[in-house]
């Protein structure tokens, strides 16, 4: 009886041992794959944000050693959290920036890839952005009218339009998109803008950057007022005639300058 | 016996019972940690991504919830990847961009605080960009020469100068910290550069952009072809006349606009 007992703590002791040592390994091993992914992971982070710094320019694909990480954030809580800042900010500067005279000629300007409609779906099914663009491909996509609305910016689309300014829609997309364009924007939920400015012929040549900031001139010319321009490239935001504000929303799969 | 045994066999179960029960309560704590970490995590990233993006302009403190955030974002290795893949990015640029006439006009532009030297330290002091400024206490920490330098930074400057380049620094210093600031940039190892301008006493009521915009113009007046301008701040880029190519530094501590 007096060894069963001692045989029963020592077995108690022992299996105290193996738990803790189980719970330990865990931990250890946790902080080992932390350290181990740490450099990758930096790495991809700073091509990430030097692009958002506007300080990688014209990159045809995504790094091949940062396809997972790129995906993971454009898919992720985080570049929802991010986008839906960037446009709560738009909210807040509407909020008291500007005196609108209410005569038809105060603008906004929004994007229309990755800021009204996310391309997102497509990049999935191809290596978020890991493989070089096929615009054929990319052009089809769009033919099916499916992309998805980004949530946040449909709220300040529908705000913005409440607040009586005229909405602009300045897109890259080709002249022969428009009625798949115009579909899709309906179906997913936007309505009530001025006009949808698209690539002529002649624009393709153009760079995509003069030829918004084109689009721009011709409304500042014609007494458009424009208040404010959201896109997720600088390129949709930057060159002359600028707006009293700008806003960058994120996008990492791909570059157009 | 057989009963202590049975006593033994019972202790055993129990007791590994205890122990992977102790290793199951590390990893569900673990978890929770992260669930509820996370959503004060996302706010704070987003909040940094956005003054990064120049869509959250002109805050005083940083957000008391975000200072230890973004205090850790600023001494991380993260930070120092970030900062040194936007220098590379300089590097990589000025080795195609540009046809260096060696007329002694080719120039390129540094911002001092948070680009060629650090204030991470006194910030360190401050709770991280969490409390106000106060400028007096700053100017008083600048006096003392001691601000350390970012070494990539340090790197850009010398090939940058080896290659013919005439280096100007436009800083939003006070021309009275003049000595201090020439003494700390000495001491920690940048020398040889064309001009430091520092704002005068009527620069003071001037929007710091728009000052440092002034500084350009009177470069371009003078004959300097700007190849390219490096700073932390948005105001230190932005404004006409600008450089071929500007590149943005990370820093979310504070904003000069």
């Amino acid at each position: 009886m007096q060894m069963g007992r001692h045989l029963g703590f020592l077995l108690v002791f022992i299996s105290l041992f193996i738990g803790l040592a189980v719970a330990d390994w865990n931990i250890l091993n946790r902080k080992k794959k932390n350290e181990l992914g740490s450099s990758l992971k930096n790495y991809c982070e700073s091509w990430r944000i030097n692009v958002e710094l506007n300080n990688i320019r014209g990159f045809d694909v995504v790094p091949q050693e940062c396809i997972d990480f790129i995906g993971k954030y454009m898919t992720s809580t985080q570049y929802k959290v991010d986008s839906e800042r960037a446009l709560e900010e738009c909210t807040l500067y509407l909020s008291s920036c500007c005196t609108f005279k209410g005569d038809g000629k105060d603008a906004w300007i929004f994007d229309v890839d990755d800021t009204l409609l996310s391309l997102v779906p497509y990049y999935k099914k191809h290596h978020f952005g890991g493989e070089k663009l096929n615009m054929t491909s990319l052009e089809a996509w769009m033919r099916e009218s499916k992309a998805p609305a980004l949530q946040h910016t449909m709220k300040l689309f529908h705000e913005i339009k409440s607040s009586g300014l005229k909405i602009f829609l300045i897109s890259s997309r080709r002249e022969c998109l428009r009625t798949h364009t115009v579909d899709n924007l309906i179906k997913v939920g936007y309505h009530g803008w001025t006009n949808l400015i698209l690539r002529e012929l002649e624009d393709e040549n153009v760079q995509v950057q003069n030829y918004k900031a084109n689009a721009r001139k011709r409304l500042v010319d014609e007494g458009y007022r424009i208040w404010g321009i959201i896109g997720d490239q600088w390129s949709s935001v930057e060159g002359l005639p600028t707006a009293k504000r700008t806003f960058k929303l994120p996008n990492c799969l791909y570059h157009v300058s």
